[in-house]
């Protein structure tokens, strides 16, 4: 991926002729098509999905006009939902986080490390504990503490604080968003549940997991929803387990589990391969 | 493992001392411990459990003698629950089906080889269909339809059938047992429940994952209770799908999981390698 | 996957607009695009691959006049060497085996069940063993015996029998096929090794694993090529293993490995999903 | 694991009545048995590997007293080699590292965090880059170039550096150990190399994977012996890989293999769960 890459999202009624379509135009206009992947949710009569990446080093156009082109020429015809997302445009992310430090350790560290694509603005808590890790890495912490009475308020601070981000995590926030702010970041929210869902939603999975003596422990990075725990799954992936696994052991194996799994599902977000068809991710790996 | 195999399998409230006193006495009765496992459900005050393997080559003792001397000696004092079977007195096996041949045909095929150390009595199914499937390996075959009407008739037929076996595998047999028969075979059924439970109980659990959008689905092997898919679980595995795949897919990509997954409990259960604590089992394998 | 299901494969050098030329072509001649997968081997200059599916159902042209369009209109310019397959002509297989069953049971099994969209037209062994497993599924077993003397004539044999086949499936073959043989089969002879190649090339891989004592065991199966196990990989798997697990295990174990990843590559082969570039494969899973 | 366990660790001839006479000293003198693994490496006449966790709260004799009671009532009776180590005392541990920090901050993150029972005293390194890094963990970090003419005094200042640790780990050390250094240090030395061994050895494993198109990359963790990359493996695992993955992706997904495995094989050996038997670990995890 280089500065040049761009991205172009599509969702519309499936129809003949759309690759034919997009792909000339692109072509037409000096893109040169680097990536394609499509889905159809049905046989016939379902929706069309395509990310389509190209560069633009040798477009004829701005940037709007091409935009503009697009909608005129294509995208009208074929009742298009569309997005061009542009590499060269890091989008802005802002976690959330408590106590737990694993997942938000393992996402500055990758960024750090120039392997997920964006720009962290801030981290902000409801607890002080994490602010020397979060600070050593050169970005801005922020304590906004939530009580119950105070809800409203804390959210509204923490949205002041991450004005302006495209991407919000969850990395192991012990809060629950009201519905009035996840309704404002509609696929913008990206939480880590530390179980394999639908299994075990709500608190204290591990234990959970350890009462009902599964095999295999589990992560999920889902979209934020209104409805706790059931946003569209992005990514999973499970560990085996065993008798001798007590809760402690479980919750330090799972972690290293929810680590890979939410960084896999951020770093997909921002190169924009996550789409969303209902309840369901469509994920062009 | 050889014919002169056995295996001492205990339980008992957990105390010290316990594996000088069971190992000292096979020691003085001329028996080679070749396999030790043990697990304690709590630090302290919890059950013990132990599975012992040993070489009878030597044994000084008669198999009924040496057990009322182990009764005598050892398992009064610790007050344990305890067992030993002899690899040389093969496990009769029962297989229940329906129309699904792939889990069935997987333990055949595995038993014709010399991969499961069982007999294989019979195959009892609810429809025609897989006789020949079955009769090709030279295993009886026996239909016994059920209705909701004939259900009590029917699992009375069912264990005339399988009477004697020690173990009743439901390779994908499509009926509810009733709580009287489960209750009648305490840790001697296992069940291959085609998603990763506690996710996707009851029908059509295929169905259930792709409309969830899960990006893992799974298998599991468990003993059947009375209280439908909750008995305790065996061996669980998941394979990776993505969003292109439809439910057929599913079915298909699900099937290979549950071959391997109920293969391995069915072994671990011959080799006595199970052990049931409440509703949970401990696998040493 | 329909009976109207084509399959248009590419390689060529890479250039802007060979999406655009192709999904053209195809839009408007009728073909419905249902499924495409690209890669290019490097950022400029490389070669690119494509595999574009697509339905017949609305085409305007017989086959024969199609083809001969795409070759003047598209194909000459952008210097491809392509290639339709038609899903309603069903590849041809033939399968050579030795004594080990697994690797050829399970191709039968899944083909038996519609799994492998394929005709098994014969399975030819240099051993009598598994005659009846292979005409109980209605398959033709034909015996070659094969020795030092005698290699030439068998292989000339084997072809003899084989003749017509689209792909030759080397289940567990113990025989080392001669260059000319493999020449004349260019990408149409998978084999199943039973190793995570390229450790353990040659004799008895478990034997080979155990020694070094790896913590995983694999198998490999690829494209034959004069150099022995060094062909086109086309799929790998592991399964985990412990000290505690000797060889026959070791083997027992890698068996069910060997099956799932030789199914995966001959299912894969038949919906012409592997390019070949070089000694890689570009798999379109 | 508390401060009141210790771990007996045992070799001997194989012979009956091993696990009687152990399990028997340690309950007569105090002490209560919480874990126990065993393994002989042939059915008769190999060796027998023995771990045995205790717990030390009530023992009745001191260590000193305890250990020469065990020296003169069992272990010259079965020619044992034999040592104990206790939770309370914790291992000693010194990393080098070249560049790469992926490895180096997954272990001391993990130690940060509690999850490794040991004391990280200092980092040593070839080149100054990653001081910043390991100085915020509060750890000494010193630098030691090296070059062909420097070699064998570099190597006598980093012992000087390590002095009184018990485990050196290569957490992608790019320096290769001369034959004396490795052997004052036998199975003490844990190296992390980046490819699946045997696959693999030597410089570049992922530029290697890649030219032959394997389709799993892989980690191993092994102790370092003269023989380069040939030392007994301690852990392995592997990632999927696809032909979309260049070197770059290849490096990135392996690195987090390697962390993984790493800190596994660490983790294990600090907890003396790994015993050496030849070329080849038994591994009690």
């Amino acid at each position: 991926m280089t500065d040049t890459t761009a991205r172009l999202l599509i969702n519309c009624p499936d129809a003949p002729g759309i690759v034919s379509a997009v792909s000339s135009f692109l072509y037409n206009h000096g893109a040169n098509i680097t990536d394609l992947d499509q889905h159809a949710t049905a046989p016939e009569g379902g929706t069309y999905f395509m990310r389509m990446e190209f560069q633009t080093g040798n477009l004829r156009l701005s940037r709007e006009h091409l935009e503009q082109a697009f909608q005129d020429a294509v995208a009208t015809r074929y009742a298009m939902k569309w997005h061009i997302s542009y590499a060269a445009e890091r989008k802005k992310v802002g976690i959330l986080v408590s106590k737990y430090d694993h997942a938000m350790m393992e996402l500055l560290w990758r960024w750090s490390r120039g392997s997920l694509p964006c720009d962290i603005v801030a981290v902000v808590s409801n607890h002080e504990d994490l602010r020397a890790d979060v600070e050593n890495f050169g970005v801005p912490f922020h304590v906004v503490p939530v009580t119950a009475a105070t809800k409203a308020e804390a959210e509204a601070r923490i949205e002041e604080l991450l004005a302006g981000v495209d991407l919000i995590v969850l990395a192991r926030y012990m809060q629950i968003l009201s519905p009035e702010f996840t309704a404002r970041w509609p696929h913008r929210i990206i939480n880590i549940h530390h179980s394999f869902l639908p299994a075990f939603v709500g608190a204290n999975p591990y234990q959970q997991a350890y009462d009902k003596g599964v095999k295999l422990i589990g992560a999920t990075a889902h979209y934020v929803t209104a409805d706790l725990d059931q946003g569209p799954i992005i990514e999973q992936d499970v560990e085996r387990v065993s008798h001798r696994d007590e809760v402690p052991t479980l919750r330090e194996m799972g972690q290293d589990v929810e680590r890979q799994v939410l960084a896999r599902a951020v770093r997909w977000h921002l190169e924009d391969r996550v789409l969303v068809h209902g309840n369901k991710t469509i994920v062009f790996a």
